[in-house]
């Protein structure tokens, strides 16, 4: 597919994805895709990454239920970073419940 | 300030910013930062980035004059990537001109 050639890879192969919600805009998430799954994301048009902690395939929602579907799949101006725009299912992204992982602020309390 | 004693960076130093633009909701870019730039830019509200490749401080705008303002700093479940929702001035965040640097989707035309 065109484009696959212009990304460029980190020392570990992998490459930096934004997840950004279709219908609101929201950034969801970023996670890490290697060339194998981002494209499979491209083929399949459903989200899947490479997680770094557990060094394995990770197709978001395959657990949680909530998938991610591809609307747009797009790469930056150097290559070295990937932004997808994406129908989120489900609840959310997070795993801790919320919608984007991007729930916290600088200066919130974080009592509240 | 709260939050920064949640950000982890990785063997470098880094933690992966995002910039969103406030107006319409475009992911603009994805840069990095360190814990000097972040203190700078939470500081002085302005988006300040340090370069892999110059591996030096890079306040955004200082050349361009396209500026980024910030309006929403905000860090993912992790702790390890960051999210700043910004008033971005001038033409746009990308050198080549381009509002946003994620300008090309997978499968353009690369003549287009």
């Amino acid at each position: 597919m065109t484009g696959l050639e212009a990304v460029k890879y980190n020392d570990d192969g992998l490459v930096p994805a934004i997840a950004q919600d279709k219908a609101t805009g929201t950034v969801l998430m970023l996670a890490w895709m290697n060339e194998a799954t981002l494209r499979e994301t491209l083929e399949t048009g459903r989200m899947v990454y490479w997680s770094r902690s557990r060094h394995e395939r990770w197709a978001k929602g395959d657990t949680s239920g909530d998938i991610q579907k591809v609307v747009e799949a797009r790469y930056d101006c150097d290559g070295d970073t990937l932004l997808f725009v994406v129908e989120q299912a489900g609840g959310g992204a997070c795993h801790t419940g919320e919608f984007s992982c991007f729930f916290r602020a600088f200066g919130d309390d974080p009592a509240q």
